[in-house]
């Protein structure tokens, strides 16, 4: 414990948040999440920018995950500079300042079942 | 921002349409994606060279992602030179002359409720 | 085209196949798929071999991708040297003569809904 | 067979354990999986350290994945140093002494159908 791991910059291309749910609120409201794991001793200040296909970059939003924390963060929350639009396709991009590992998460409960997905983010290279 | 993040070749192994679908139309029609992310400050032209299991390989197919843009290419709206077929194992290559990121994602309604899948794509290494 | 990209060796930690199915046969068979690319020039030859909880490894498993082909290979289908038992977890790893891109898939059909997972397989590096 | 393949640490960003299940029991059990394959002549002695939200890290878990074996390790079997917690974010990093692969699976059975999803865990570089 207490060494970092992972990388400074991490990307995912796919992100969505259905405008319709179904099921008990919130657990299984629609959402897209971001699970951020920082295993360092010094906290991870991250900046999050939100990519469109039709209009420039937004952002940053600004997290922190405490050191030897992890942070499961719900797109679905952001607020500042502006809440994320619904039934809109983006991407993301997170730039921390130490070492973090990103893993990304999507509950989809438009139809009676829930559907998930999963994979890790793209690591950028330093 | 503005920086171009990822690689510029990526490939694909999974693809496939299913013919069926169940649920309102568009938005839960069976459909695969690829989600192309442009982080950078010049316009990303991207050739997709669809892969099967007894033909020669289709393509190349020509989509643009704009600068700072992403784009979630559903490869059922794909048309030159050929429409994919469905039913089909394929599979897929994405070659851009500036950095970009790949993830597939697939929604799969065959059925009455929704499966989703997602996996980063693999990047080329130069 | 032609110019052959992934891997040598890949790895896949999961495996299961259940038992059980719904669903119209065969597309909605539960089944374990590794998808494999071949973009190169010469065909790929393939050995896979399996890893279990509780005895030796089995294999090789022998499959030939041809060249610029892809081979969507359900586990289901393996018989020689011995099928693959059902209900029983697994691992593989993929040995090929030339580069391939290997993706993991299962469709999970034992209750009314399919479920989907997938993700690339572990690239061994060189 | 014999040539140990991977990474000696591997990190998994995403981790839940829904408190709820439906369906038969312990197959359909809502669970998360960490599938750990060991394609070597020794016996791989892994660290399992859990991540959380607000509280310090519980560790370490110790496994043994036994030469040339695979380990479908449940989380929700892990019990000391303690029982992990349902309906809580976490993450979770394995340190082994020898290269293993890992893999992450969830099946969610919270409705009536089951959700999985899968995806590589992240590879820590030496």
């Amino acid at each position: 414990m207490g060494r970092p791991i992972g990388h400074t910059q991490w990307a995912i291309a796919e992100g969505y948040i259905p405008s319709q749910s179904t099921g008990p609120q919130p657990a299984m409201t629609s959402h897209e999440t971001a699970c951020l794991l920082n295993t360092g001793d010094q906290d991870a200040h991250v900046e999050v920018t939100l990519y469109f296909a039709d209009r420039e970059p937004v952002g940053p939003y600004r997290v922190t995950v405490p050191a030897r924390r992890t942070l499961h963060l719900r797109f679905n929350d952001l607020q500042h500079p502006a809440p994320v639009p619904r039934d809109t396709d983006y991407s993301s991009v997170f730039t921390s300042d130490v070492p973090i590992v990103v893993q990304h998460t999507r509950l989809d409960s438009r139809q009676a079942e829930n559907a998930l997905l999963s994979t890790l983010a793209f690591p950028v290279p330093p």
